[in-house]
């Protein structure tokens, strides 16, 4: 059996408490597992004295997160602080710098500054894992990086954030507003500090750019993510995509095109009969295909102590296993800058819109339509509502180019009241 | 770069020429991956003249497995021979005496070999992989063995024979019978050459006792497998489930009990709403749970060239990054023999009987049921058909040992016609 491995945790919240709760009372079932044991050397959080339904007296204690990744007695240091810079970023540097393995679960440093981290822990013959950061206890890093290396991965799909989908599902089930929804998510502690985190899609857009780093050889680059909230969403919008055989999610999807790398973090109509469409509450779900394995789906908890930890952990026992593999599963150095491209491929939408009760309305938005080369498949028109006539548009395929020249064209009608909903159709 | 890494590949059925056209074809993007160039050196099959749609030309050819497998430019032998014994073995263990790497998609020759494979591997050196003898193109293997490590598994379950699902999806969206289903299948080559290895659940057996090694640390043990196939289940059957909102699925199960192991692989009710109850056609689908990680779902393409051939090349693409973890995910050593638990654990079940047309019949079935401790939950009888009454029964949750004690009973009545089918409902 070779030397233990000594593990130093900064961060000692739900996911931090987890973790150490595993290491200690699974001693036996992990030594028996890694070939070697695994032991907490040192932790670190902002408060020493919080109660946190675990002994940690048999650790030494850092203030600083820093002290701690760089410690004699650190093998891997497991960075559980969060946020994308401050601390978080200046531990895992300092980790990283003096050759020590690193385990992270912080999705928004790794978006923000994946490349210069990987480059980093390449150059010092460090290994930098972050299964925890996507998808929680799914182990979608790991099949991505090693399961399907043999894959040229086609496209990347997913539902990763379980307060968008919690909301969503009480709205459809519950007949709620997404106010509604949103206070009841509110009230059950599941929206971050910062809710536009969650509902503004950048949590789970943070996700998806790491995804498509691994799966297309790119560097990762969230700012090129397309991100769009589920705060436009009505239950109109929900009953409508049902009848149609829809669900309405917030989706996740990247693939490689001959004109760059598309990512999209958007609402998004899915049929109501795929795995992605009978997903319902706080559970995530990441879809890949491959040109060689086709399409693969992995479903589970997005969040909480358990999974989480469980990821952390399974990070922690490959590296005590003696795998080495690159941050995003080759040289840094050889991925390949990430070119943009919004939304080439055709895909259908659907829109809502408000008409203006005047003679003609009808037929200048189907004219705005036309013009652009969009065309209609399906079409329903309403009742007034408050003066509008609640009108709903299916086309057929078309691209996001060519359907935002017929929303402007719409626009300049003169007969939309607000701004129209676009939500694309994507096929699964 | 570290020096190629040179495969030898023994079986060019259609895994194998998949493998051989993965290699030829994304050289690039393998060695990128893998930090080294992954390469074919020797190839061997029955029928060296047989067109497999890929040139062979730059590879050696060795009639026979066994020196294919120990030459000295093959760092790393595929088996895709097939059959628990015979070639398929002594090539492997031909490799692993020689310190060669093993991959493999064998699951009938580490269903009955696993352990002393595990051992010879483990005595030499050697890495002796098989994620493509589980679930195809699903990564369940590498995901149990090495993502949840940090988990007790509390249970494992899979729908992994594709022809079985396909057959009872077939009986069940097409109201065929069992007869015509099975010819359907026959038809489109769905079934092996003994057709018992799918229908009768052997195959599928093979895969749970594979999972089971590994989720509970436990040395292979097949023949504990409690094993029975579809032949029995009836169109009546499926439409009954449905009613009672359950779908039929040849389901393997396997959990550790205090008294032992539990591994059962039996036609089961599965709620329709479950992941696994929604699965149809010839998918695949893997639930592990977990006291970390909670329920993990994944679903794929269980069998076909692309899917087993990406699971031989994530095995190939470890080897090649250096990964060595040991066979059943911990020393061979150190797996527990498996105690057999046979259905230890109280489950409801779903009840099937033809009833004479006699005054009491009923009476002695229920009292039979009655006095084995078993309760009712709901029960239904039917007009006569053909002389029997076809009378359903689900029961409250009992044990397999107070359910036989009633099956016992109710045929030493004399009232109940043939044999009745009994279904485990199992709660996903």
């Amino acid at each position: 059996m070779s030397h233990p491995l000594r593990l130093g945790i900064a961060g000692l919240g739900t996911v931090g408490a987890g973790v150490v709760k595993i290491v200690r009372q699974k001693a036996a079932l992990l030594a028996e597992r890694a070939g070697r044991e695994v032991q907490i050397t040192a932790v670190s959080a902002r408060n020493r004295d919080k109660d946190r339904g675990v002994s940690l007296t048999d650790y030494a204690w850092e203030d600083d997160p820093v002290a701690l990744a760089t410690r004699d007695d650190v093998d891997v240091y497991i960075e559980l602080v969060g946020g994308s810079d401050g601390p978080a970023k200046a531990s895992v540097e300092a980790a990283l710098k003096a050759g020590k393995d690193v385990v992270t679960a912080n999705k928004a440093l790794l978006a923000h500054h994946g490349q210069e981290l990987a480059e980093l822990a390449e150059a010092n013959g460090a290994v930098l894992r972050f299964e925890a950061a996507v998808a929680g206890g799914i182990p979608i890093i790991k099949a991505l990086t090693e399961s399907l290396a043999g894959n040229e991965v086609q496209r990347v799909m997913g539902v990763m954030n379980g307060t968008c989908n919690y909301i969503l599902t009480r709205m459809e089930d519950g007949g709620l507003t997404y106010d509604e929804a949103f206070a009841e998510a509110d009230g059950l502690g599941y929206l971050e500090a910062d809710p536009n985190l969650d509902v503004g899609g950048i949590d789970a857009g943070h996700k998806l750019s790491l995804l498509a780093a691994i799966a297309f050889g790119t560097q990762v680059n969230f700012d090129a993510v397309e991100l769009e909230g589920i705060g436009k969403i009505t239950i109109e919008d929900i009953r409508q995509a049902c009848d149609m055989g829809y669900k309405i999610k917030l989706l996740g999807v990247s693939r490689m095109t001959g004109r760059g790398l598309e990512q999209t973090m958007t609402p998004c109509l899915v049929p109501a009969s795929s795995p992605l469409g009978q997903l319902v509450g706080g559970t995530n779900m990441v879809v890949v295909e491959g040109d060689q394995v086709g399409q693969i789906v992995m479903r589970g908890a997005g969040a909480g102590e358990g999974p989480t930890a469980s990821a952390v952990m399974g990070d922690v026992m490959d590296i005590a296993r003696g795998l080495r593999v690159s941050t995003f599963g080759q040289a840094a150095s050889s991925l390949k800058p990430a070119t943009p491209a919004q939304s080439t491929m055709p895909a259908p939408y659907y829109l809502r819109m408000g008409l203006v009760d005047k003679p003609g309305a009808l037929a200048k938005i189907a004219t705005a339509l036309g013009e652009a080369g969009v065309s209609i498949n399906r079409m329903r028109q309403y009742d007034h509502v408050e003066g509008a006539a609640p009108v709903l548009i299916v086309t057929h395929k078309t691209t996001r180019a060519a359907l935002e020249t017929a929303l402007r064209g719409m626009s300049a009608t003169g007969v939309v009241v607000a701004e129209p909903v676009a939500l694309r159709i994507e096929n699964v």
